[in-house]
């Protein structure tokens, strides 16, 4: 089996847009330098962060390769495989190999409510057409498809599936995972507000949401954890779980975007269906940033 | 307010592909000329059981040309707008308006779990582009987003959005929009094992599933219902409800696309991550069309 | 088989208390014979909306002698097992049978979500014991124990299993049940806002909620659909679904005491742990009632 | 505000029955005492583990009598209240008080589903009459019922409640209450495959379940996880995970019976409606024990 060197914390990174709804290269590649110069391990574009679901497959590419660009060597890039037939999935794979990334993440199956055999089917002929390591990013509550242990034991002796985002909110299956299977998978911790819990369980790293904003102080939680200084690490989550919450939301691109743009790391501008937050929504995460600003740890505070 | 003419059965045709996975146009339109020839009122295509997911724009837009041809003027043909951005929905409905599709399924948000504002706002662009009659899809079962009776009060001052696809489920809903707005909105029971109840609670039609492979026998539904031969149509129902329970499902295009083989108007080519059915799932389908085929009501029996 | 004369409506009679949360027998009775004169047909007390959870077992006997006493043999009168044991519940079936009353309503467990085979067990077991005709509440969302179509099947040797409260909400349940079942059970519809559904659909009868502050109108409904006359049927029923709804919901009590008091016909007195409703909840309720009895239709009016 | 001493493992204790169903004191106190002297610290009896809701409030009050005289001041003995209705939970309070209970683990709500109102009302009567330390119990996956850290704040004036047993699921409460409330409560963790998440966040102790069966080994996960020695604290964690999953359903009473039997601390009697494990349950049980007895660490083996 191959074992891929992916570990520590991973942003899956938001896209960038002008006021009207073009693509923002310069500032997608200003807020990835951002994270890298901030001490983050990898860098994943297109998830459900990314807006995926409003990209065309040749702006993702696009996206992809302004990534690729960005980091320059740095990290690892790896894109999302978000298309909701296998077709466009191999035609995005295809294209995205030609870019160079280093791998993939990819989705079980979007809009079909896929079952085991479906999904896993999906993910061989992916990792056939990639050649390259995948991470399954399992989300049974956004995408209602759920591969349980007891799949990626099945899925273990496709060589390329190296790594798993778990996602289900249940981070009992780390341990599941854990047992069932060793270390044949790289497990990303892929729910913001269970990263302390996932690390502590033996997780290799966190697929991360607002590490986009605060990504020195994510790489601090994950340092710590590593070195076994579990009391100076909950300090740091507690202090961050408010922000956390926020991406466990079905209004998370909106609250991280927002929380990016009172940083200084970003604008709001994003596409529709979604709309920036108003009202009381937006006043209750204008608070929740202001208190973190206030109360930021001094030790690994991010630079601009 | 615009009174559109859309009663009675709409079928959500399924599309047909080849072993390839390729378009078939031939068996579309054969497919759909079959359920014309057997009295139903309407067409949508591309709908969830049209298998949309799977489908570029330029796709759709050819099988909303080959449901046009296929239905010669017969009755109205409705394009499902089901696309994941505003942006490609309003570029799918400026090429279907260009074809002379009568009107509009539209599905609020698709993938984003939209809240109501936002998916007011959606419904209300498609509006504006199309300037024709739009049916509101909701499925917050299948889509998570639910437009309740008080939304579409907000939406009645806006001239085209025109019928509800009711969806939810909950079919008390159709007593309460007829008791907020009376007949504003044509009402659809969008549910197939619910259409008995929709109807007796007022509803002016069926946006049916299983009526693709059995046209005339649920015209003969509505026909009775709107009658008020009430127990004629519910031997009818009974006889039908262990069919209609299988467009209940996620796996409703395996389901109908087998029901539509078994019974001669169509194959079980489809898009993957969706692969046909196999052992226990596929035996059940084929014992329930089997029995129904056995126990056909002979006054209603559609025609190849 | 034994075939049981329930049939019509039955109200699941509210049960009455003073200030301090003693039982009002008086007021119980009064209650009840309010609705016998206002036509409906068998009375099932000390069900949920009886307060059961905060009856002693004496306490319950002493209802059942109360509501057999106020019945005076006009109508039958149910008693309701809900003992969260299965000896308690055979002791109060022996108490019960000691007054006389007609049969049992019974839940198939409280509080242990059992599964179906021990469920089942449970049914027989009080069947044994009772030697008199059961009326099976099947209530998976309040309960979480779900009987289905295929475990009444394998209750129908029982003989004494004469009759199904379907309470699970889904009502195309009634379809299957006659399908699979035929006219081996009696069925009764028990969600309040599913009434007409459920007597469209085939019902016997309802186990009523509302029905216990407007006897007559529900009456009223019961006797239109028997006739065929659905049209004003849906009338009465458009006009009562607004009170419907209220009997779905966790403070059904609560709404249903308050209705009560407004109508006239009881006091809002309950044991805690519930408690009268205050502020928003209050005045909507208050706004329904208000507006109901202002609409109220004339021709079927309950008389004080 | 009245800091309680309580701290470490705290076992939700099994009530012992002779195969006719009547208590087993003799069984149960063996079984008290097995578990005191592997180091458990204190003891929870009549929970829903001990089969609560199929004992009158007389037996209830005998198994504390029981519990108190096996412990003989050894470790505090905590009663549990959750009758279903408030005038019965009082009644019980006064007679578990004479007994000399060290405090209560208390439902918010049984059977009715309180809101949030209600559940905080009957706390504080709970309180008032108890005039000793509460634990309450937060279950909202079994009781439906849910206490938010922004009730505890609520509730932070009444000096009795003591201690939450947190048993939501999310463990992410924990972080939750710590930030809003600091050191207020002392937290238990009640959900038993969350052991070591909820320790890890800086749970006080453990509400445990599988601790019944084994209590040194659940006491060296927290001894452990007190002296920061997470490794080996999660090696133990993994190998107890297949167990503790046994807590996490509908059948915890026969899945830790059977566990007890199997390991020669108790029997399988119990209460109808439940019934013993049959076929493949059963089988899985079994399967699991023998795995987890054939790999139990030696180093914390309790001792019978």
């Amino acid at each position: 089996m191959q074992t891929v060197p992916w570990r520590g914390v991973y942003p899956a990174v938001t896209t960038k847009f002008h006021a009207d709804e073009s693509l923002d290269f310069e500032g997608t590649a200003r807020h990835i330098d951002f994270q890298i110069r901030n001490g983050i391990h990898g860098v994943v574009c297109c998830g459900s962060l990314g807006e995926a679901s409003t990209l065309a497959l040749d702006e993702k590419l696009a996206v992809a390769r302004c990534a690729l660009d960005a980091s320059g060597g740095r990290v690892p890039v790896l894109a999302t495989v978000s298309e909701t037939s296998t077709r466009e999935a191999l035609r995005f794979i295809e294209g995205a190999n030609a870019l160079g990334v280093a791998g993939y993440m990819v989705m079980p199956s979007v809009i079909y409510v896929a079952d085991a055999r479906e999904a896993m089917a999906n993910v061989r002929a992916f990792a056939k057409a990639a050649q390259r390591p995948l991470m399954v990013y399992n989300n049974p509550v956004a995408y209602r498809v759920d591969l349980k242990p007891e799949h990626f034991a099945e899925l273990a002796d496709c060589e390329h599936v190296a790594a798993i985002k778990e996602s289900s909110g249940d981070v009992t299956r780390i341990t599941d995972l854990r047992n069932l299977l060793g270390d044949r998978y790289r497990l990303f911790m892929g729910v913001d507000d269970l990263a302390f819990e996932g690390l502590a369980l033996g997780c290799d790293g966190l697929l991360a949401g607002v590490g986009c904003a605060f990504p020195r102080e994510t790489v601090a939680l994950f340092d710590l954890m590593q070195a076994g200084r579990w009391d100076e690490a909950r300090t740091i989550y507690r202090w961050m779980t408010p922000l956390l919450h926020l991406d466990v939301s079905t209004k998370l691109v909106q609250n991280l975007k927002l929380i990016d743009a009172l940083v200084g790391v970003g604008s709001e501008h994003m596409r529709r269906p979604r709309l920036p937050l108003i009202g009381a929504e937006r006043e209750r995460v204008e608070a929740l940033v202001k208190t973190a600003l206030a109360t930021r740890p001094e030790h690994c505070r991010s630079v601009a």
